[in-house]
């Protein structure tokens, strides 16, 4: 086992914090005892929670985009992607560690700590509309529904099935939703 | 103009900071502040934060779910009332004040907090199932979509197109995601 560095360990606790508890929830006593590390050391390696938040966002960020373009990327029909997307979360009821930063008010009032967050769900939706457009192209999707607004259905179609998951105590209402927006997409499809 | 009692001013300003902040990002110094009242008026209506939160979310969600079967009980055919649901939303930036609950730990943790918001999703994906099937009596949505599974990504479409708009900082994304599951739902029913 390698052991990680004080700055590393910092990250790290950070990204399990802001997942499970929020930005607002997560006070930088928490991090330093999650990760065992002392006061001095965080203002060593950071200038403080904003600064170690926004390095542990950031990486969250990069792997949830890299695992999702692998999926989008493969090959495959345009709705077997969009299929290996929506069927990729295993534990549903510890909801999007992105999606859930949308609702922690002093990440949205930040313009540095929202970036990452707008950048990867733009990412996602442009990312959706091309390979909904492939779809069309070969006759798969409706040629009659705009991409943008199917990748943003879809997209949506996940965040919001956390929501109701996380509401219900239970992954259901999240499987449903994405095996409904699965079906509408094989209906339209067929017409 | 009627002067609010205490309890009343309690009540509503922990509304606005629940919707605002969160649960765990709402003190009940913040609460008393915003009402005008003394820490020991709060004491003697409430027995504490989790009580008087517990009042403010009963009463939001009473309000969102006459609000909402209003408009789905309303006259016309199944995709008009499910429209009229997607698009209710005026402010989309603001996110749904009892949606945005299933990201607070201390909500999820709590049967009792969880408890009313459980049962509003509950009621809703229910209620939206019942106007597909209705939809689907009627020739207006594929029979070959189960309706539980539409209701729950027609409600997830919503919750999520919050998420989407919170972190684009816009409305649009929201937006897109409701036009984007009302052409499914179209080009479906025409299928």
């Amino acid at each position: 086992m390698r052991i990680m560095d004080t700055a590393e360990r910092l990250i790290e606790s950070t990204r399990e914090l802001l997942w499970e508890r929020g930005y607002v929830g997560t006070s930088p006593k928490a991090i330093l005892e999650r990760a065992g590390a002392g006061q001095g050391s965080m203002y060593h390696h950071f200038k403080g929670k904003p600064d170690l938040a926004l390095a542990a966002v950031r990486r969250t960020v990069a792997e949830m985009r890299a695992e999702v373009d692998a999926l989008l990327s493969a090959p495959g029909t345009a709705r077997r992607r969009i299929a290996a997307y929506l069927g990729r979360e295993r534990d549903a009821l510890r909801g999007c560690p992105v999606g859930r930063l949308t609702m922690d008010p002093d990440i949205v009032a930040s313009d540095e700590l929202r970036a990452p967050v707008d950048e990867l769900f733009d990412w996602l939706r442009h990312r959706l509309a091309e390979v909904v457009r492939e779809g069309r192209a070969r006759g798969e999707l409706p040629a009659t529904a705009d991409p943008e607004q199917l990748a943003a259905a879809v997209a949506a179609t996940v965040q919001g099935g956390y929501v109701l998951a996380r509401a219900a105590g239970s992954a259901e209402p999240f499987d449903r939703a994405v095996e409904g927006i699965l079906a509408l997409l094989a209906a339209a499809g067929a017409a």
